[in-house]
């Protein structure tokens, strides 16, 4: 039996990330679950940001920002900058996180994170609530601890998913990308 | 100690769905994990889809498509939805799948989908691979099963992520957000 529903933000799992941005002098980390990987080549994600947030106008100015993937361990850390202001504290020393000089843009990266995406803006499209920016992947910071063959290789089950208000581990490998196309051959 | 990468598609978790598209003569399944929320008020989702792909035309013609999410069960026919072409089979059929009549859109829902989101384009970006569609969520067709105060309501751990090729399960509620500002009253 099918109901109709009002409509509402329920696309899920998404992935509970946290963006750094600014510049060496002044920075803040905002957690976001309003992000998702736009196109492949090159690799743009797109990441959306209330009008009302502290970190609007950082990477208004700068054009700049990093994902930073989220860990099991990292969940706390990720909701405390969930939850309080950049305006009134300084989140990395709230939520206990080091900051790492960035490489290829001007905002730090979070150190404890295993993998950190920087981006430039290419592009910023308003809606009603939220300001979305694409953001080209122009280098990734990654733990070496990571890293198979050149490539980011975290082990399943380390990532934490946002789900209507719900964190969410992930679990085991459920399948490969085509895996269904192999079992017919 | 960290090391820089090649820039690539990283960002993880991503939701794995299947958005349908089309009309009631002609439609189609495609199988996307390049999804995501971008803006609250209204619901906006943006879906990216390669230029080479069957749907490209359908959602371009009709200016509509549904976000079907995945439970593990459908696990199965996404595989089969994201490795073979609409344009050699009907995906439905291919897949095991029920078309379900759109109710404020003119694609079909897939029936097996606890939740489909039916959506209206309102904006499109062209980027390097793939064509970026906004697309504001109208109404949404859940399952009574999962509808708890007419709202969506689905158990942690039916849905399915992707991760750099690899489906992955998700599991058991790691936290509800905002839950270090309540453990610090």
């Amino acid at each position: 039996m099918k109901i109709d529903l009002k409509p509402s933000t329920y696309l899920a799992p998404v992935p509970a990330v946290m963006v750094t941005c600014g510049d060496a002098r002044e920075n803040n980390i905002i957690t976001l679950a309003w992000v998702g990987t736009v196109n492949s080549e090159p690799p743009v994600v797109s990441i959306s940001v209330r009008y009302s947030r502290h970190s609007l106008p950082l990477i208004e100015r700068t054009g700049e920002f990093t994902v930073n993937l989220v860990t099991k361990e990292l969940l706390h850390a990720t909701d405390v900058c969930g939850t309080i202001s950049g305006r009134d504290r300084d989140k990395f020393e709230a939520a206990g996180l080091t900051r790492g000089a960035g490489r290829a843009v001007g905002c730090p990266y979070i150190a404890e994170s295993p993998a950190s995406l920087e981006c430039k803006v290419i592009k910023r499209v308003d809606l009603g609530t939220h300001a979305v920016f694409f953001g080209e992947i122009v280098n990734v910071v990654a733990d070496e601890a990571v890293v198979k063959n050149g490539r980011l290789a975290l082990e399943a089950g380390r990532l934490v998913a946002y789900e209507n208000g719900k964190y969410l581990y992930t679990g085991e490998q459920a399948g490969t990308y085509g895996y269904t196309a192999k079992e017919k051959k």
